[in-house]
């Protein structure tokens, strides 16, 4: 099946999906959990294939480890499905309805984008959270995961379309491009005709290939350059259990701590202390050269380092002279994701919480936060960088658009 | 002044701009004012040279009226920033702040977009139109106007810059590129790391260059295919009096009716009347072989007629059988602008204003009142008519974006 036939089928089924009822999309959901779990055994063997070739080419344990499915995945997989099921479906609320002095009474209607395309790496299981996200905000999805993924999305999808089947709903509410050729990827990304709305999940080689390839409108997610700054104010007890925690509680996350800012008058006595908590952990340091000439063991830092999020047991550590310098290096290098401060200082807080240029601000806790299910989204589809529509975590809401109605009798314009 | 220095001068300034309080803005809008007030003689030489420029080029009187400035509309220009003045700051407002189970309390703040790019024709008031909507909502805003309005541009943001002056704020909260080669104009479309948004506000050929070219995240505005469908049930005096309106009140406008869809049962008294009421202005009527052979000087449609924006004494007119079919056709050919139905029947207004994808859904009135003055915004940067961000007239609200900000007491995820 060509793209144009993909999108053509995609469009239709949106205008389908854009007036079902709650109850209907609920009932779906419910479908689509019970097929995958009735279809269990393919969607194993399935992924199975894909995971034998990935060993083959010599991909990664980790990313092994991503790619793989089990049983227990699998029933993730529907109780995920039924878990989007129960959240507050936002479309139909109407804002701000408000009678205007000529009678026209005009308000703002919450409707579905449409049709969302995902583009993602080999995580299976996201296509089947984000089929569930974006059918339950009354969107179609057009979804292309990775090549090495091919085997397990289809099954999955297969799966899916076969619950909608049953409810007598449109399969075509998720579709999967199955040619991952670089030039089909290409053609789907000018795909303006057909998508509303283009969600990159992957790393930011993809994320950058999209944006720049892209004519459709994007939303950025996930990159993360996220920074820690220890105030001179700070409780360095506190500071110290949440740089830990935002390093180290698990590495491979956009909101991951990859940088740490220090006030200069306290990086005598914080420093040591942090190093004692990270080498629990083999956290290795890399420092200014301040810091390095505290702690001899650091390693030291270049201009890159500040600029990278590395998504490792490694952090970048450098001194500075005042909360200006502090904001000043975050809004210069950062990625605009989570950034926090430790501080008792009620005014360095708020200056902290004004000036600092990203998706989420914290005093005194850990970025670790920044996620759908912390900020009680119930869910999220990705956590967005950018400014444009959404920014942070990305829940159902973030998957709608409005559209102004307005009641008249007859208005005419002088 | 390359493009480098002028993106990383707009991007310092717009730090500044962010925390700018509501009365320093203000302040600096009236001084504005007053400063293109008392450059009078200057903006009206220069606009003098551009009109003549363009005069010698051939450009249509229609264009050098828009292009040309008089003493009247410099006044104008300047109550335009006044007026922005007067209005409600958005800045600051945080919404749904909630406290977590685990202590954090999260709130969404609204916060500027940052730096805001306009690429725009050449209608010279933009220029102060458009800086007074980006200073008031705290962003800073890179122009980059037409080359046959170069002139007028350049005075009117000279004027702009010396009333910032004359407050002590940074002048570069306007900034326009004088350089107005394709080349310079495609790098602008490219400016990923120092601009937030591009609003392209012109013709459709300048907004599809944008779309195409663009990496920075883009708001289309403008383009407006708007239907008016006369159901079987409509009172078809109140159709003839809001076609009218629609067609005819403004005739180059993007929420002028282009299309007319009249249900079969009732096009044989409508269609008459229509064209009585239409013959005044002298429209012409183009029209579906059924049409045609009610009103025999209609001229017959082709199928480009029903995609096309005419911004002329145009109207398109087709027979549907069903509302199905008029929704079925204005989702096809329409440009997602204002679409309006004329009826009495109850469940078919609903189903008008569920069914039909555009940014404004009117019943019983005409579609002329996509507008933010009309819906009570107080002014508008355009009219948006893609669904991500922000859709139908885009007040101060549009041209900012939200933060997360999060108090903690020293929280950690477990």
């Amino acid at each position: 099946m060509n793209l144009t036939e993909i999108g053509t089928r995609a469009k239709q089924v949106s205008r389908i999906l854009a007036v079902l009822g709650q109850q209907e999309k609920n009932a779906a959901l419910e479908a689509a959990a019970e097929a995958i779990c009735a279809n269990e055994a393919e969607i194993l063997a399935a992924n199975e294939a894909d995971v034998k070739k990935a060993v083959e080419r010599g991909m990664s344990p980790g990313l092994v480890d991503r790619l793989r499915l089990t049983s227990s995945r699998v029933s993730d997989m529907a109780d995920g499905l039924r878990s989007v099921a129960s959240l507050h479906d936002p479309i139909g609320e109407v804002e701000s309805m408000q009678k205007r002095p000529n009678g026209l009474l005009i308000g703002k209607k919450r409707v579905p984008l449409g049709v969302i395309g995902i583009i993602y790496e080999a995580r299976p299981n996201v296509t089947a959270d984000a089929f569930a996200l974006c059918f339950k905000s009354g969107n179609a999805v057009v979804l292309r995961g990775g090549s090495d993924a091919i085997h397990s999305n289809t099954a999955i999808t297969e799966a899916i379309r076969k619950g909608l089947r049953s409810c007598s709903l449109p399969e075509d509410a998720i579709q999967l491009i199955t040619d991952t050729s670089r030039d089909t990827v290409r053609a789907f990304m000018r795909m303006k005709d057909f998508l509303d709305v283009l969600i990159p999940r992957g790393g930011a080689g993809l994320i950058r290939t999209v944006v720049e390839n892209s004519t459709v409108p994007v939303i950025e997610t996930g990159t993360g350059n996220c920074h820690i700054y220890v105030d001179a104010s700070a409780d360095l007890q506190m500071a110290c259990e949440i740089v830990h925690n935002a390093k180290t509680q698990r590495i491979g996350v956009c909101n991951a701590c990859e940088s740490l800012l220090v006030h200069r008058s306290v990086a005598g006595r914080f420093l040591p202390m942090l190093k004692d908590c990270l080498s629990e952990k083999n956290v290795e340091m890399r420092g200014d050269e301040a810091s390095c000439s505290l702690i001899p063991e650091m390693v030291p830092a270049t201009e890159e380092d500040w600029g990278t999020e590395y998504l490792d047991y490694i952090l970048s550590v450098k001194q500075v002279d005042s909360l200006e310098e502090a904001i000043a290096h975050i809004n210069r290098y950062g990625t605009g994701h989570s950034e926090a401060i430790i501080t008792s200082d009620y005014s360095n807080a708020q200056r902290f919480l004004d000036e600092v240029d990203a998706a989420a601000v914290y005093v005194n806790a850990s970025t670790r936060f920044t996620d759908g299910a912390q900020f009680g989204f119930g869910a999220e589809i990705g956590i967005s960088t950018q400014k444009l529509h959404a920014r942070g975590p990305m829940g159902l809401k973030e998957l709608t658009t409005t559209k102004y109605i307005i009641y008249g009798s007859g208005q005419i314009r002088p």
